[in-house]
């Protein structure tokens, strides 16, 4: 059981600007499409756990549904998915670390969590295992948080930092219990 | 005429936690006393540009002055400093950026800015052009923020990043101008 962010953030934390925009994650030249360790990543879960907004953010982009692996939408408020997505994406609601616990009995043990309340909320009880963070090399100087607060100093191994179209640094870490 | 920091941080972005203690920079062993590139960045500045706080905090820890360049306080409230250090630190005051100009007419052109209020001030205008930062793999949840608010998006070139320790992730970024 363990749960993984993956997430693309500026030097100073935030993974949208204070207009909720997100171009900065576009700013460096990518001519040769590098997916950025996202398809290595998406290998090493069974199933993502996803905020309701960041369903509907993906869902707004129009492109192809991006994600090999299930996905679960954790609202409250959502009352149906697209029905061409109905095989891929199930809403869950409840109290999150039962619905984590369900999904984990289900076969889905290690989990892709996306969206900055979702993030926040497992941080705020110390449920990250893992996290996967691309620093663009930008200030943005305020917006959505991917950090909050947490219950007491959370320690974290270093496994590995590449540095990625010479602009991106890429640190995974893991959660030292 | 550029202004630099150094400094350690932890993964979301606080030097002090929310009780003002800094020693999760001591968090990571390191036996055979590592700089951290200290030297040489030090060799890269002509003085140091500092905050109130942080200079008390360094008489504080009671240790040898650590300092081999000049060391310019920022404050309207300081007084005076002690006897020991009067050729290697002088009390500067007035608009920060007058401040600058001054010292940097004096030929102190590359500045070394230290503390978290100082840093800020520079930030929210862009004075800001190399930042080193240490990350050190911890999240403290809260406390004391390196950043603040810019006036924009700030975009900077990533110069390199190293691994220090198997577990500090220290990036140098140079403001694109």
């Amino acid at each position: 059981m363990s749960n993984a962010i993956y997430v693309g953030t500026s030097i100073d934390g935030y993974i949208a600007d204070s207009e909720g925009n997100i171009g900065f994650l576009e700013s460096v030249p990518n001519p040769e499409r590098h997916d950025l360790g996202f398809a290595d990543f998406m290998e090493s879960v069974d199933a993502l756990l996803m905020g309701r907004k960041t369903f509907q953010t993906v869902l707004g982009f129009g492109v192809a549904w991006p994600y090999p692996k299930h996905v679960f939408v954790y609202s409250s408020l959502l009352e149906s998915v697209p029905d061409e997505l109905a095989d891929k994406v199930t809403i869950v609601r409840g109290e999150l670390h039962e619905v984590i616990g369900r999904l984990n009995t289900e076969g889905y043990k290690r989990l892709y969590v996306d969206g900055g309340e979702l993030i926040k909320a497992l941080l705020r009880e110390d449920q990250i295992d893992t996290m996967v963070i691309a620093r663009l090399p930008v200030l943005l100087g305020g917006g959505i948080s991917l950090f909050g607060p947490t219950p007491a100093h959370l320690h974290f191994e270093h496994v590995r930092t590449e540095v990625l179209l010479d602009a991106i640094v890429m640190t995974t870490y893991r959660r030292k219990r």
